[in-house]
């Protein structure tokens, strides 16, 4: 059935260029689109996709939480059976592709498979889930981790949103959604009771975009160890009259410091271990640097990310050891802040299996690939629901107005989601 | 006279201490003093040393700039005699006896040397010199280049103030000033017939402080070369997901850049070269940067400074030989903008050792020592006029409210001055 699932899938191309269409027009901001967790955009999407799925003849539910289940029942209702997602808020002036592409993917493989007479063993589900976005409220995966009963009820106060203050409880209530029970602990899904989890994501990174390839199959999700609030405290001295061995220089100390980073990355890396490692803010002090100052202060961020708890281990105690040692040698404090880590999640190894068959029987040239970013795949994988993801070409990066995808791409990832809904048993 | 001259400066140093105190109390601001160049707390010091001048029956001169000439006259009223200068603005929020410590020291030198019945051959002036702190106009020294005629006209409506926006002609104005007479470039002082020129300073850096000294005789002032708008271009990408080979990282290009230039200063050094390097200003873009994003920006200064032109020549190829390699080999673009050079100024021989042989006549523990900070002595060094400085101890470094002086250490270096002004032929 490879062939005329395919051309199914094309046939509802359309559908998805509309659905596409409407979420840009009316979630528009300056440039991109705005989509905040539990605001307007977000909302405008969920009501978007509930009324698409219902013109697809699925049940419509919500949970606790606002996530939406669209399902095609099975021949048997026991347990959730396959769920196929992923999430409806952006971050702010984003793409219109990061998130919404895997809910409009499960909508055009379910309405394929229904045209190609597939009758489901078990319900099949298309989720949409709530405020993935970290920027907002500053806690990652707030819906998926409701959904799957693993957000502690005191986020619900403590969280909040970045642009109004309020907290998720406010927000939620705003929407009319039973903060009471979320408070209690109820959750949606049970996840021994899920067969398994897909989500079709946008690639946030360049990688299938060099590669020359319009799909990836994510191997998982890599975990990190950072350092959002770093400082090196030194010394502000004249820039002119004050010798080398008298100053306590702080940018000086930092640039030696991420040097000596970076070259610990390249050893990881020529021992075949995987690693990125980022210093995305620096910043001297405005109020109080100048040219002509030895600076006495930097601030920095570290973000070190990698498949392997193994090497997130050994880049923490290379992080904690580097900065004690060039801080104690040039005079200055290199304080890292808190030190927070996010746990590595690794993609089920059949659901991977059953992807790359599914590659291999459709004709599409796709590739192994981790996920550098978060995915509420991880929250699933994490709670033990078997889980896999299906990475689309993307030439410019995500969270950015110029995020794009083709829809050629999104046709065979749409091919390969159905290809995969159709083979887990 | 060595016994009684340093009697006679001691017999001065109250009315030095109540001159100081009347500075502090009149150009007060919400912590140290503010005086600005060409604005109210400058004008209250030079009406303040004016009035206090008249008082030991000095000559009183003011020339189309403002600076003001303190004169005991001479056997001769040939030429200008030999000078002891400073400045009396101060940065905003700055110090009391950053430049006021050289005016005050002259006049007490003056007083002690006429209670010793001294009688000059030349004219002795003490000179209070107008807007020598560069942050007020962006400009460096206005006040000794327009007294030497140095000052070009463009200049007076180029020139700015930071905190009003107005031209330093409309400033000048305001106080009454000459403006014309400057335009066509009037100078009140000819460089060939200036005998001498003295400027006694606080240390700006913490050398004497740390050598347990409380007076250095300065070898030279250092030239400059700097970058004060340095940009490095790379690409924004996602942290998680953009490979290393992929990447087009602004900060870790910098921070190679800064350890290369580092590496340099240290191979300079251990030449016996003269060099401090500093990297005052290092920021990520505030409206771009995030801890998850590759950083696509860095902006920096860069400031070196040497007592010699070589060495300056050799960081100049350097500073820019390193920014084309590494930018290169990283695949990203580090734009120096405007490099300027600021020349070195040579300390005059002869005078110099006039100051070592005050010191040892007057029993003082120095150390010869570099300017690292600009100074007006630079600029009548420039001019061709015989320059010399005594640089103070000061613990807390100059340009914030908590520089200091000891009214010991004045009183030797006020000492050495008067010393030198009688041994000057």
């Amino acid at each position: 059935m490879t062939r005329s699932l395919i051309q199914a899938v094309e046939a509802a191309i359309p559908f998805a260029e509309d659905l596409f269409r409407r979420l840009r027009e009316r979630t528009r901001d300056t440039v991109g689109v705005t989509r905040a967790a539990y605001g307007e955009g977000e909302q405008i999407a969920h009501e978007l996709i509930a009324e698409a799925a219902g013109g697809l003849d699925l049940e419509i539910q919500t949970d606790c939480a606002g996530n939406l289940y669209m399902t095609w029942p099975g021949e048997t209702r026991e347990g959730h059976g396959v769920i196929a997602a992923s999430h409806l808020d952006s971050v702010p002036r984003g793409g219109n592709y990061d998130g919404a592409a895997g809910v409009i993917a499960g909508l055009v493989a379910l309405d394929a498979l229904r045209r190609e007479g597939f009758a489901p063993k078990r319900d099949l589900s298309v989720m949409a889930i709530r405020a993935e976005e970290t920027g907002w409220f500053s806690v990652h995966h707030i819906g998926s981790r409701a959904a799957l009963g693993a957000l502690p009820p005191d986020e619900l106060d403590a969280a909040r949103r970045a642009d109004t203050g309020r907290s998720l409880a406010e927000h939620m209530a705003d929407l009319g959604l039973d903060v009471a029970a979320l408070r209690e602990g109820r959750r949606h899904l049970d996840p021994s009771r899920v067969t398994a989890y897909y989500e079709l994501h946008i690639e946030q990174g360049p990688v299938l975009e060099h590669e020359g390839l319009p799909v990836g199959i994510v191997t998982g999700i890599r975990g990190n160890v950072r350092a959002r609030e770093g400082r090196c405290i030194g010394r502000y001295d004249h820039a002119g009259g004050t010798p080398r061995k008298l100053r306590r220089d702080a940018v000086m100390a930092v640039a030696e410091y991420i040097g000596a980073l970076e070259s610990c990355w390249d050893r990881i890396e020529a021992e075949g271990g995987d690693l990125v490692l980022t210093c995305g803010r620096l910043f001297t002090n405005p109020d109080a640097h100048t040219h002509t100052k030895v600076p006495g202060e930097v601030n920095f961020s570290l973000d070190a990310r990698s498949h392997s708890e193994e090497t997130l281990d050994r880049m923490e105690e290379l992080i904690r050891r580097h900065a004690a040692e060039i801080g104690g040698r040039r005079s200055v404090r290199i304080d890292l802040g808190p030190v927070t880590r996010g746990a590595v999640a690794t993609m089920d190894p059949r659901l991977r299996s059953i992807l790359s068959d599914g590659c291999r029987a459709l004709g599409i040239d796709a590739m192994e690939i981790p996920s550098g970013g978060g995915h509420d795949a991880g929250d699933f994988a994490g709670a033990g629901v078997p889980s896999a993801m299906i990475f689309l070409r993307n030439p410019n990066g995500s969270h950015n107005p110029d995020e794009d995808m083709k829809m050629e791409d999104f046709a065979l990832g749409a091919s390969l989601l159905a290809w995969a809904l159709t083979s887990t048993r």
